[in-house]
């Protein structure tokens, strides 16, 4: 298999974190983004959708969606586990794992893509139509991101890592999720120290850095 | 367990139709989201979120989140299988139902919470920040709801359901984007026979009007 990635991109990120957490290595190939290689006909021809980060099968399928390709490494090499052992665990991880995407990622990929110089007119991730951008709703994904951070870090005061219990997936997407925050220079309060702490611990993770 | 709904409303409808195809009747309970009754202190108290649908364990645990719910009730009642049997059909079944989201259902909701009335000053879901209206992005949703109808046609010219030979959980999301886009007065077009032919199966199944 091959993963389709770019280094710097919050999402590709969230699958590599992953694979280094189960201790895999996979060839990967970059794609760049700002410049628009994901648009051009050689990516195009392996995943028309035009996403990071897509995952090749060696009888060429592609799988993209992180989390998809997540659920399917997670098949293959069920340990460390990341994603649940029983349907209520099952259940609570993906719950917070979406919380992270929806009430955290979607505010920050709109506040950055509506505002990024390189995406002036393609405000839309992949092949969706072209967009221009929308500075009202820049605005709003900042908000949106600061008040996922500031629910975060109520989250963390009461549980040692997102999901419960244990590190599992949920804590690799609300990580790159703080890590994409910086890209539109939103960051912790010094109140927030349940967020400071889970954060230190979940950047110490050798895995933290792929 | 108790599942807290909306009728009319698109996310609980996915939850409802998992459910009838699984065969099993859960106590439901109201919540009516135009005149704020999933931000009132009553419904607060059990999901602080605020979002619909809720599924509320017998114990008060809560789920959130219409595919951790469903992922949870096919842990517990796995047939008819919806979400996967094997590594790579979970992944390609979780793939096509989150494109669906991402693709179809948000350009949607975006095109209906930035233009109806009862939204004015609530165009975010839940508690998240109160946010007035963005035509602009009214319209760009639109734009992108008109796209993935195409590309759903185009999938279903090569394909009986949306993520491969068999009926899914894929198809459940996708079915009920396509009702929720008739509320933005977005249609197929008379070209899109391959949709409209799947749309006729999928609404012919018993479950579709749970």
């Amino acid at each position: 298999m091959k993963l389709y990635h770019m280094p710097a991109a919050p999402n590709p990120r969230r699958v590599r974190f992953f694979l280094a957490e189960k201790g895999l290595q996979v060839p990967m190939e970059e794609v760049d983004i700002p410049s628009g290689a994901n648009l051009a006909p050689a990516f195009l021809a392996i995943n028309p959708r035009g996403v990071l980060p897509t995952l090749q099968l060696d009888d060429g399928t592609v799988i993209d969606e992180s989390v998809a390709i997540c659920r399917y490494i997670e098949g293959l090499h069920p340990e460390p586990n990341l994603m649940g052992r029983d349907p209520l665990e099952c259940a609570t991880i993906e719950m917070w794992q979406r919380r992270m995407e929806f009430d955290g990622m979607l505010g920050i990929a709109a506040a950055f893509r509506n505002s990024a110089p390189a995406f002036a007119e393609r405000a839309n991730p992949g092949t969706a139509p072209r967009a221009a951008q929308i500075p009202e709703l820049a605005a709003r994904g900042l908000e949106q991101a600061r008040h996922w951070m500031a629910q975060l870090d109520r989250r963390l005061q009461e549980s040692p890592y997102v999901a419960g219990a244990r590190f599992t997936i949920a804590d690799i997407t609300a990580f790159v999720c703080v890590e994409f925050a910086k890209w539109v220079r939103v960051r912790a309060t010094e109140e927030q120290r349940a967020l400071a702490g889970w954060h230190a611990r979940i950047a110490s993770r050798p895995a933290a850095s792929a």
